[in-house]
């Protein structure tokens, strides 16, 4: 089976990360990797939740939704239903675990930094693109704090990337698009930092069981992924903001 | 008061329409005002609503939200408070109407159309954003069906758009943008057709009454306003759809 | 087509206020437009909402219902549902902010008073008879307060009332019921204070747009109706409260 | 401790039965009791609940509202918060449970009766006068039924009206009004068919225990009172319909 | 008709209480009612409701719940579709009642006593055996407050217990279980206390009304196991603790 | 750092798994582990849902819940709050997967089975003894189908167990405990087969990220745990189901 554009089985998507993409969040960045696009916007708060009063620290959610014409067959809109279903649940809890595990939160003082992830068009991997494009939303807003003198330091302790890995008639592929997830016997998604440590791993084999040594190839090809996805957010971080 | 970038109190803010903006639904467009951004797209679902059965006809529907991040003070996420509130809900049927006075729902056949709007950045006029920029998307996606042979004939009875007028101190503006808004003792939404004729008219004064006279000016403005959009619509659409 | 009872096409159907309809809110009206019956609380709260706190003022809100017998089809009851319905929400937000319109929030004071507006029959005009009935009960409210010596003087500015006026076959039609609502092309709903000036309107094409002299033909009619409701409203006011 | 209008221990407050109170449902009474009022209509649907389906019977379901200016301090519309209270869901149940025991459900045929009782002014006893007035409201609708020939003979196999009793300081109470209620040690409403046999008994003692002998003096007091309402609906009920 | 196990009718199923059946509650109890199992645990909270601040007083409160594979067919969970039906709440207030009867709420404190009632096994008279089992549990909460010095007395001023009467073909039988309750005619429960007095009586009769000597005979039969079930309480509350 | 009851890093803590522990299911386990109870059942239901239709297969879901006195302070009753958290709904998601991927569907037929895990003691990896015991839970749901002839063979494929490991002060730790698991820098559910595959795995390091050579030995760890489950699992199994 050939990879859409001639991918290789180790090789990622296409990745734009663009800055300021609009401009009343602190930090906004459109994400797209291949045709997956996510507007990942980070709001400060100076409010904190209840079970955090008196604690002296701040606190980071994350929130996620697929815009409803963002899929091929149209998303019924969540907010209109009443309630949020397990999967954007499950996800949303995804990404704020990840993003506080690079954010040191007694630095970050008595504040919640929100992010949302609002997929505009989804073609496979949006957790792990919102997450990516998320942590460099979460920098542009913490930089927005310090410039401003609302925080002395940076309370940012390492920097994050996620991709996907799956196995398709036994091959195991980095970065699964829509009509290979479709097929895929095994689904993982890790996010990692900079040290090529993981934050999270959440791996699903409703098909197929894998094994330990398929574990380690999926393991191996994520942080081939992740630690390109950290040059190109290094990168983006890198432009002045002037776009 | 002079309003930003040296306006007329009877401009427009430049508009920009960006077809095929994604491309999953049958038809989606970026519509920017100034600096409102708005998503629309229009997607087809071969079924009906239940009220709808056996009587022959389609259906058109309409919903819209503010992404969290598009609001200076961030928006809370309506699916995750689990209802839309009431000016979603007053907003979106509002776009369901417009939309569905252009359409001849015989000739749509057994279908729904379903127009989303969502707002990636707010400053003022998102709902006449949102009619403007949906209308487009709603070609689109009937000219998909035609072309597929879906459809013998487009559904489409004529063109729309609409625009905001305020009254602040006095003057009457044309477009109003959010810190205009904020102080407006009058706020009118008017969605026309390309006929000038009035599809919608909603006009509030909390602050201060208006009188027939400056209803008046204020309609005579709003169709200034409206037939521009509709030239800047049809620019839109007569462009080839490979941007 | 002729209207019911032979009206002319400008005539209002008759109209009765009675006040002190029930005993225990601080305002009670039932206010009976032909065969549509509402009953009109005003009832006064010491609270005042969050996003008010500290700024030395006061509330007004308004809620609407059908009671579930009062509609030829039964209406079902939104409290079992578990939400309310758009149109709903769409009325009580009108009926709100109508009655604001009416009120200086800071004389008011740091209190709510809450209307509601609840249809026990309902033939067309529903949300314009809630208006007019409403702010009877208002003033009833705010009588109670000044005379148990709550309020220094009445924070009430203004007179309003509401009437409904659609086009039928091309003909434009004061006071529109059921039966002839069912049919309109054209409905206009028109709030306007007692010097006529306007402080909602609200009108929908669902099925014909309208022009602009339509429209000027609509607002003339609407005035010569709100000017008698404003009549009969103060009629009724007049009479001592001992019915 | 005496009662308001030098009521006797043994004695009804004033009743007042008013058929075709509203003309939208097909049965409509307003019943009074003291300053008891309470609107309950009975309104006919082709449709069966699913569990129902194929059993070749009807339904007969009860829904209860307190309008929200119906009592001294407003009670918050229960649409609003998005749920009906424990309280408001026992009564009905209550209702639909009480009137079902004077229906002959096949002989109904597949439709359902829906009872909706609406309390416009509350001081004490609602519940028993909206089910002693949805008698009324039920038979007018039944008869409605066979006039116009979609019924063959009336489901109705009993009388049943519903009264409640107290114990307060120790006296036993029938007919227990509001500011009555709040004091009462023992809170009990019956409901009864025209032979003196329960339908419905709950009695409740947050505050002392009753014995076996004050359960005798209630259920004779209650049936005393219960006989006296059965004849105010029989005259009710033999008045023509033309009030 | 015949009872299962030969029970007379008069006779209540074997009972077994186990304390301390789970261990993180203050309170802790498995009560057997023949096939019916219901695990009851009350918990101790600092904090008390709003409408009691300042009150110097605490509260009790009861929530019931069937265990979705505790019935035959199985129960659709409530959780997930997002609201407690009508049967749940009009039990979970009776139990709250009930409980509260035996309880001096000042003597409490400004604390308050959660029961809940978890329904393991389903097969008749389900709240009446939460009930008996949450007044063990409810004893137990207490002397562990009083033991750890957080009480300096017992707020315990009654003992209570409940059972269920039905009439099934003429019968009255104590103690129904689920197979007769399905054809009983008249279904009713009562919660007294150690002197026999009634806290709770709800007795309903969808089929066949019941006479008052019926209902005389069902109160002198519920009393009869109402009186066991103290029996059976005190022998469990003399164990030591250490099962 | 030492464990409770000198617990070695990679020793499981006891586990009872109790067959028929109530009898309206047609598969109901008790599994203890350590102090940790979930009452796992299966139920079984001849629809399916909606989106299989016309599929010709089975469906398996799963759902989870804590009961409020299952933790040493009270959970909040979801039922109550009217919708369950993130975390029940990711919980119940694994709990559905990991089912799912031990049943082959079609063989399964046109039926849902519905996993039923309600915690009635918490003290830590819940969710991975409601799988194990639900996966015994299932066996049986299997046997009752196959043994009254509605299911020819057994669908089962696998055999499938759960178990969690942890990183605590740089320890790695198997089958964490509440107090642990509190204190855990990394916490890993791994769900595997009985030939060491992984059907499930998903790792949090909300404080300290853990290096590929950790995830090495946690997997280990794991499978040696996951190992004896099944050896526990299966002596269950084989018992006749005579307790």
């Amino acid at each position: 089976m050939e990879r859409s554009n001639n991918r290789r089985n180790d090789e990622l998507r296409p990745v734009t990360i663009t800055r300021n993409f609009t401009k009343n969040a602190a930090g906004s960045v459109l994400i797209e990797v291949g045709s997956t696009r996510v507007i990942c916007t980070a709001s400060v708060d100076d409010r904190i939740p209840q079970f955090l009063r008196g604690k002296k620290q701040g606190w980071l959610t994350g929130e996620y939704s697929l815009l409803p014409g963002s899929t091929t067959i149209r998303s019924p809109r969540e907010a209109a239903r009443g309630r949020q279903g397990g999967r954007t649940l499950e996800i949303q809890r995804l990404i704020g675990r990840s993003l506080r595990a690079c954010v040191d939160l007694e630095t970050l003082g008595e504040r919640t930094v929100h992010i949302d992830c609002d997929v505009i068009e989804a073609d496979g991997g949006t957790r792990c693109a919102s997450i990516t494009g998320a942590y460099v939303a979460l920098v542009d807003a913490i930089r927005y704090l310090v410039d401003k003198g609302a925080l002395e330091k940076s309370p940012i302790i390492c920097q994050i990337a996620s991709v996907s890995v799956g196995i398709i008639a036994g091959d195991v592929l980095l970065d699964v698009e829509y009509v290979e997830d479709f097929n895929a016997d095994v689904d993982v998604n890790i996010v990692m930092n900079d040290r090529g440590q993981f934050i999270e791993i959440q791996g699903t084999a409703e098909k197929h069981a894998f094994t330990v040594d398929q574990l380690s190839k999926i393991t191996d090809l994520a942080w081939s992924g992740i630690s390109q996805l950290i040059e190109i957010q290094n990168q983006a971080l890198q432009q002045t903001t002037a776009n």
